[in-house]
């Protein structure tokens, strides 16, 4: 199985890259990460404002698919995930999502054993995820640091990009030119202080691509129970916004109803979650269970 | 066991209330309550601007429980749900979660049938749960509407308010004022549309007062894995930081941390989820898992 290092990294995910890595349609690869600190972090002491910030949010890549065209999608499916023995947290005076209240400047080192983290006297189960990945955008769509979640997928830092679950991007670029980067050992719906657990990793990946369908307009999650949209923007509101209308017009359009019918359909399924609160835009997902439609009806739809 | 019928309702929540009804601490007792629209609705042709608009949201009660005192908590345990066969759902044009796309007034009349409420060919698995609960405001808190949640409770529409789970109210004047209505068949984390689906039905709940606190701040849901804080706010960041904020402190003060480490704490376990996008103030609920804290560490705190 090839391995892609984490030599080559990008820091903008943007229309015109060249690939660093290169992939088969359905091929099966492992991916190694840095943390989000570019491993500068490494003792408690460090002052975390004194760190080069310019190589922060790191993504592998960018990761040439062959065959991938405009207009594609591309299906990656996350196999495992892999992370060091020990991860970094931090706060910031002034960042976060509390950022009137956060006035002191703190870095933990936290050792990852058996499966917990071990933090204030207290054994956190892992759950690792992936914070940022990603495809390029389309052109003329933007140049997207990776601090930042967008409809190309990036900094999306949603808990439930976990081993297990399907990612669905639009393709914008000849090869795709997927990168990722930033797993959490774990962390919770919003990543309150800025970080999760930012750890060193590998991931599993198997890529494959979907030909002649509509563009889905965000990221997609595929799990066994549910479809999640995650959408961004610079606030709750137009995230869960961008969101939700989305998941009303799938669901219109593969239940063939009105879209007041779906809206109030939504309603009663639909659960608009918190993923992120602490990046350059907010990020919401909309999850759809599965006995209401599937990914398949999704790529199938009117 | 006592049952307290849907003959008094009130529609504000407000501080020198006189009591409907009289439990005792430590009652257990069954009440009847209307749907959201006072069951004015019972066929899809009606339409829904004509409906009187001033017997909305009616909450049962107020229910005094003797010994209530200002400063106490009220422990409010839910030991089921019962609800009708048929519910209401309904959106209107320039209203809910996505007011501009919303252009088209309907009613729905959902069947519920054998644990399903079934609408546009699906079959939902229906999860009762309680959208208006509340006690009366404290002295100088304000008069709150039952569309509208705050400090006191109301119009939380909580999707996790359902039966096995326990609220803990702070009480703001003699007897506490408990009341509640505004019963869901089932309704999406976040109420896109406006409304769950609507239904009259019977809460059975024990109640029972914890004295010599700290006051909670915000109404708190215990269940067997977390602890819920139910914040509201004038948009979603607000309604969030309002819930990350006594999340921090709960989990500074019960692990005698400092602020920065319990921030850091939270971005790890904490779950920081939406409830309601859709009334006068959006609600959003923060979780912390009982492996951090416990509400008797929560009620014991320093």
């Amino acid at each position: 199985m090839q391995k892609l290092l984490r030599d080559n990294v990008i820091y903008n995910f943007e229309n015109g890259m060249k690939g660093a890595y290169k992939v088969k349609d359905g091929e099966t690869f492992t991916v190694e990460t840095c943390d989000c600190f570019h491993q500068q972090i490494s003792s408690e002491d460090q002052v975390l404002l004194e760190i080069d910030m310019d190589i922060v949010n790191p993504a592998t890549g960018p990761i040439y698919v062959e065959g991938a065209e405009v207009g594609d999608i591309l299906k990656v499916e996350i196999l495992d995930i892999k992370i060091d023995d020990r991860g970094v947290a931090a706060a910031i005076p002034g960042s976060g999502g509390l950022p009137e209240e956060s006035k002191e400047a703190i870095v933990r080192v936290i050792e990852v054993k058996e499966g917990f983290a071990n933090y204030l006297g207290k054994k956190i189960p892992i759950e690792p995820m992936i914070g940022v990945i990603g495809v390029a955008p389309g052109e003329g769509e933007g140049t997207w640091g990776t601090h930042t979640p967008w409809k190309h997928g990036g900094n999306m830092d949603t808990k439930t990009i976990t081993k297990g679950r399907t990612l669905y991007f639009d393709v914008g670029q000849e090869g795709a030119m997927l990168a990722l980067g930033d797993l959490h050992a774990v962390m919770g719906d919003g990543e309150l202080c800025f970080t999760g657990l930012e750890i060193p990793g590998e991931v599993d990946l198997k890529v494959s691509l979907i030909k002649g369908k509509k563009k889905l307009n965000w990221p997609v999650l595929e799990s066994k129970d549910n479809i999640a949209i995650i959408a961004s923007g610079e606030n709750l509101e137009e995230a869960m916004q961008n969101a939700a209308s989305t998941a009303v017009k799938y669901i219109s359009e593969v239940l063939n109803s009105t879209w007041a019918e779906a809206y109030v359909m939504a309603s009663q399924v639909l659960d608009l979650r918190i993923s992120q609160v602490v990046n350059p835009m907010k990020t919401v997902r909309a999850e759809i269970p599965n006995y209401i439609l599937t990914m398949e009806e999704i790529l199938n739809r009117n």
